[in-house]
């Protein structure tokens, strides 16, 4: 078979990241729901967190200048004059030569500016004695130190991390507008793949793998799934299921189509879903050559390697970003793979990124990687690997030592 | 208020290891839906996956030996027999000097050990042209190469990730026992705290952010989470809900006591909910020193500081270890932070770990994290962080350009 249009990782990329975007939908949910969803809205803030002055010890309310040279031999001398509650509004002045009881998260009373800590104070009668000098605003949370009124609390386009929605509960926003989560329809082809629900294999059966933990990796990343099953290798009836699945869902991911046929198949298929078509044709990449990226209307469409092992690194490589554009995610990624020095020597062709499973080790002297050698049929290489080693294109291979990055496996 | 028992983040952990183990309770669910649970009994494939030798490429089924010596000028010449057909059984026999068409995928016929790829022949009509020799096992997965039958395919303890519900699936292996969720209950303390529905606030007033960012953390991390709402600084109605809780969940948050009334009521309340009761007071970190963990009955509960930072950066240091004893969790873990040079000096008191939170940086040398200064009960400098930096109790800080590891928020 020919790939007329093989493109490289990084073309690859940039083809997904031109043409995918959020799927539109947007729902309003609970924020204390939304930890994973992807927020549609920018909030910005209302009012000022905390709404007013706090102390962040237990200690006394004092004016910072009625504490400057006090000392454990020459303390300051201050009179008490009043006690913050909790949760209660601190209206009494402080007046020079005063302090107030305040305890953590206490309100500042008007005229304090600091809080000197009770590990640095004696209370005798209503006599206070202060044995350090502090600074105007010591252990005290200004009004809006944590948010200000009028800022950007979150941007559109933000996937919401716990917290995240702890600073949008700071502001009083408990319901959010969020993009919805894009549904992903998984099918499987192949004359000899069986749902693995069946028990009794007739020979030459086997069952099918790639459903479910393309499935359940696209679950990971914030999609729902519709199982699509698994359709043989006939032209009608795969083009039916896949329209069908296409019609329903945000995301149609085609796996199987590792023999000729069921490859020829597969592009059929997915120029047949709609304009414009095929994008990429296969990849330079080892495994995960055959990978087909198609957009049919806005929606992507993707045909996967059939092994198994091939068929997950390629839903790493590009599933993800493809998930991440439709889920309206704008952040720019750092590249936060795991440094790591590699076990063995590993031979690469130039011209085409290699990516070899990896079982991660830790040594006295750090992190090794330890490659996991085994055909990309045989998914028990993936089941012993942590993660993934890029050996980029340029490369002629890794020596052993050299430090690699590692794309983790969650 | 005095720590009795401070201990350091190690003696923690081990304390952790040794008092709290699965909830016990376990169910049995599809296999498809099990991905992010853990895994509740050792499976043992009862059959060879693939359970027939097969063809890992387009080509013809040879004889290795019949191949050897073949080169472009002067090929080994083979009679072809038959076409395999892709999931039925390959039953004709292939002699020596024959070849057989067989599809990536296809059943290997008795008598053949090796397939020659179709890009290294010439057909001519019954006469198969061989252009390469090739080794025998070549571009075959014989059979039980991915799974042997007997063999442990996952142990129990294991939190099931995509490719391990591959290969559950490629045993016929689609329903399986796994650890119920854990279900942890939040309790949020303090007369100055609201829940974050409040739209107006009272002076003095600030909204409840921990319930939220602890329920959606422990949810992330595999947990069903219960909202036990706010409760006053008072004794009698802070016993009754956190003992409501206590019976209903398996492990019981308590947040907030950052002033010395409340705390003193958590301890109180901890150790009233059950034997053995406090086993860590206080940690010889910061932010979070007012750690507090207990064991009423078999099941924890976690006193968290109340400042915001803080018990988020808390519950990532011990709660989550605690989360994953609750579910079964067994695996060995190795330290997978990340490795960043930081961008300042910081200093720190030795005799206690200090968490620092930090941006990461990409540049043209590598991975920064910056350091984001500011109170530990400010929601918003999480918010701005990727991860947490810990300067070890050993060191006095750490200097600019120095490596760090670098614990990722998710």
């Amino acid at each position: 078979m020919k790939f007329f249009n093989v493109k490289t990782v990084q073309e690859t990329l940039s083809i997904i990241e031109e043409h995918f975007g959020p799927v539109g939908k947007t729902c309003r949910i609970p924020a204390a729901d939304a930890v994973g969803m992807v927020l549609a809205e920018d909030v910005i803030s209302a009012e000022q967190v905390p709404p007013f002055s706090r102390s962040t010890v237990d200690g006394y309310a004092v004016r910072a200048t009625d504490t400057f040279g006090a000392t454990e031999s020459l303390p300051a001398f201050l009179e008490i004059t009043g006690t913050i509650e909790m949760g209660k509004a601190a209206e009494l002045y402080l007046d020079e030569g005063h302090a107030q009881y305040i305890p953590t998260g206490g309100m500042m009373p008007p005229g304090a500016d600091s809080v000197v800590m009770i590990e640095h104070v004696e209370e005798v009668g209503e006599l206070l004695n202060v044995f350090r000098q502090i600074a105007p605003g010591e252990n005290v949370i200004r009004a809006g130190d944590d948010v200000n009124r009028g800022e950007l609390v979150i941007a559109a386009g933000h996937r919401l991390r716990p917290q995240d929605l702890g600073v949008l509960a700071s502001v009083g926003k408990t319901e959010i507008s969020v993009y919805g989560k894009p549904v992903v329809a998984v099918l499987s082809t192949g004359d000899e793949i069986v749902p693995a629900e069946v028990q009794q294999l007739a020979p030459g059966e086997v069952r099918d793998i790639n459903s479910i933990t393309i499935a359940a990796a696209a679950r990971q990343f914030g999609a729902e799934v519709m199982y699509g099953g698994v359709v043989k290798d006939d032209y009608d009836s795969f083009y039916k299921k896949a329209s069908q699945l296409y019609q329903e869902a945000d995301f149609l991911l085609l796996s199987g189509g590792s023999s000729v046929g069921t490859r020829d198949f597969t592009v059929q298929v997915l120029e047949a879903l709609g304009e414009p078509g095929v994008l990429v044709h296969g990849v330079s990449i080892k495994p995960g050559k055959p990978t087909i990226i198609a957009k049919a209307g806005a929606k992507p469409v993707m045909g996967l390697p059939g092994h198994p092992a091939s068929a997950l690194i390629v839903f790493h490589l590009f599933g993800i970003p493809i998930l991440e554009k439709l889920s309206g995610e704008r952040t720019v990624k750092t590249d936060l793979r795991l440094e790591a020095r590699i076990t063995r020597n590993v031979a690469s062709a130039v011209g085409r990124s290699d990516y070899i499973r990896v079982k991660i080790e830790q040594r006295p002297d750090g992190l090794w990687a330890e490659p996991v050698f085994g055909k990309s049929g045989l998914i028990s290489t993936l089941v012993a690997s942590d993660g993934m080693v890029e050996i980029p294109a340029n490369q002629e291979g890794i020596r052993e030592g050299e430090i690699v990055k590692v794309q983790l496996f969650r």
